[in-house]
């Protein structure tokens, strides 16, 4: 089961996230993607959207006929059925609708018409492997394969198994996101955990952004500007625990935790404890939408594009090696 | 209180952040810093030090030499008394302990010593301004200057004036770093909160990533792998609001609360409740500072350099602009 070895990949579900994944697998050598949604203008749908996701192409050749020619070359295959989109897949990934019942139904289907060594990921952001499968035979194949929008450029892919999925298809996963000049960074969880991992620590700071906002701490803007201008560029990087390894000195993290400790209790003592559920919620809606609508609008295509160029900077820059002068402290 | 004209600045303790905060006005054109420290070795360690944080200089002019030529040419003022520390400043800024009877006292002192119209800056990352001011006579003159590590190449100032400082005083500090060609990004924030809000923010991801280093879910260095690979690189981009309101599509915002309101509801009410105080954080101390070492070890000198490279490249993309071809979609 090693991952290098040219795939087929077939793709459900062209929505965004399914059209970026697209641009992903076709920016790999030796990949064949085979596509299938439902939408009636599926195939017109894609050769205006998909263009906008090739940015391994020069921006010249995004147009419509580039897709002409992935698709005269065998490359990229539109199907009108689940049935031939299964067929031939040495992987299926699924970009559908974040419904139980849909998820759990199509995979007993594509488990029925792929060939029996095919993978199958699913790019859920919240409903585990474990109840996906429910109603398959064979409960070793399913995992969760979670990208961070916008999957072709944004390098963390979540590799969630079900406690029954097979170590070596977890591993076939993992591989094939770490091929040699990929920008991707797969990380695999050791459990299923509602959010996964990269969603429960968004989370987790978006609850106390909506409290402060709420509390009339700082407005939906300047905490956006905080952030941008602090953890934003410092967690881009250095991870967190990096972060106070460094900030605590000789002592490390440790020496960190003791002498922010009565300060850091205090903050998570104080820990804004909004709900996006239920009446509790309002008041903070209210402001964030408002405050939000008010700075923002509606990001236009052109500005959509401008924060994915430079996104693309970020991630270069991660990986980029600097010459340094060893300092004489 | 016009902030761009020539400033004299009295930095008090001359730590790391103290060290970075030097960097930052010296930077500037047109200042004089005025420095005082109690370390006996002062002077030598300002002299071995201070060159690493002229990061406008090019990198062979940051020796010692270069501090001698600041000196000579009264840019720079090394003081042996807080006295004559502060009889010309128009800005007295310490960066001391984080101690409240010190900052109290100290405040109290330099009320007495510097001109009547000098501001007077705290860096604390923890105490506010309205308890550090409790000895002085005039309670408009003291605001909170909260820089993030390191200052003079991290663009946020967090500004937070106590109940009774003067609005002036206030805008002259955001003025003062909003200085035409600054890469810094000044706040204000409307109220005093523990932690202010940068730290918040942090803390409460802190918070939740501990948790799941405790609960197994990812190693510490994993965790910080996701962070760089997702969060990261898209809040040096966006806020948290407004990737959220791009995230919503047409509907914005409140299209995405709706949207993942489950998913959300449901990992804010699991959220990690680790205490850093008391017998109930033993457990993920122990994880998180033994993977933390085994993933990090003491950053050298020359890893530090590099990372604040990279930090500095972050910056920079932050504001540059980028042509775009508009999408025909």
């Amino acid at each position: 089961m090693s991952a290098p070895s040219p795939q087929r990949i077939t793709l459900i579900g062209l929505g965004t996230i399914g059209m970026s994944m697209a641009g992903l697998h076709l920016s790999r050598d030796h990949t064949i993607i085979d596509v299938f949604d439902t939408r009636p203008d599926f195939e017109d749908y894609l050769f205006k959207t998909l263009p906008n996701f090739l940015t391994h192409q020069s921006p010249s050749s995004s147009s419509p006929s580039v897709i002409s020619s992935l698709v005269s070359s065998g490359r990229l295959n539109i199907h009108k059925t689940l049935e031939t989109a299964c067929a031939s897949a040495t992987i299926v990934q699924e970009q559908g609708p974040e419904n139980l019942p849909f998820k759990q139904s199509l995979w007993a289907k594509v488990e029925s018409l792929a060939p029996v060594t095919a993978h199958f990921w699913t790019s859920t952001s919240g409903i585990a492997a474990s109840a996906q499968q429910q109603d398959m035979h064979d409960k070793t194949r399913l995992l969760v394969v979670h990208p961070f929008n916008p999957p072709h450029i944004m390098p963390l892919l979540e590799i969630v198994p079900s406690p029954t999925t097979s170590p070596s298809r977890v591993e076939f996963a993992r591989e094939y996101f770490s091929l040699p000049g990929s920008r991707h960074r797969p990380v695999v969880l050791q459990k299923e955990i509602p959010g996964f991992v990269g969603n429960r620590l968004a989370f987790a700071l978006l609850r106390e952004a909506c409290y402060l906002v709420q509390e009339d701490v700082v407005s939906a803007k300047d905490l956006d500007t905080i952030l941008m201008a602090s953890l934003g560029p410092r967690w881009a990087g250095n991870g967190v625990f990096e972060s106070y390894q460094q900030g605590g000195g000789e002592g490390g993290i440790q020496a960190f935790l003791q002498k922010l400790g009565g300060t850091m209790q205090e903050v998570w003592d104080g820990l804004g404890k909004v709900n996006v559920l239920g009446d509790e919620g309002t008041q903070w809606k209210d402001k964030v939408i408002s405050q939000t609508n008010d700075a923002y609008g509606n990001l236009t295509v052109g500005q959509v594009r401008e924060k994915e160029e430079r996104l693309k900077e970020f991630v270069r820059i991660q990986t980029k090696k600097y010459g340094h002068v060893e300092s004489k402290l």
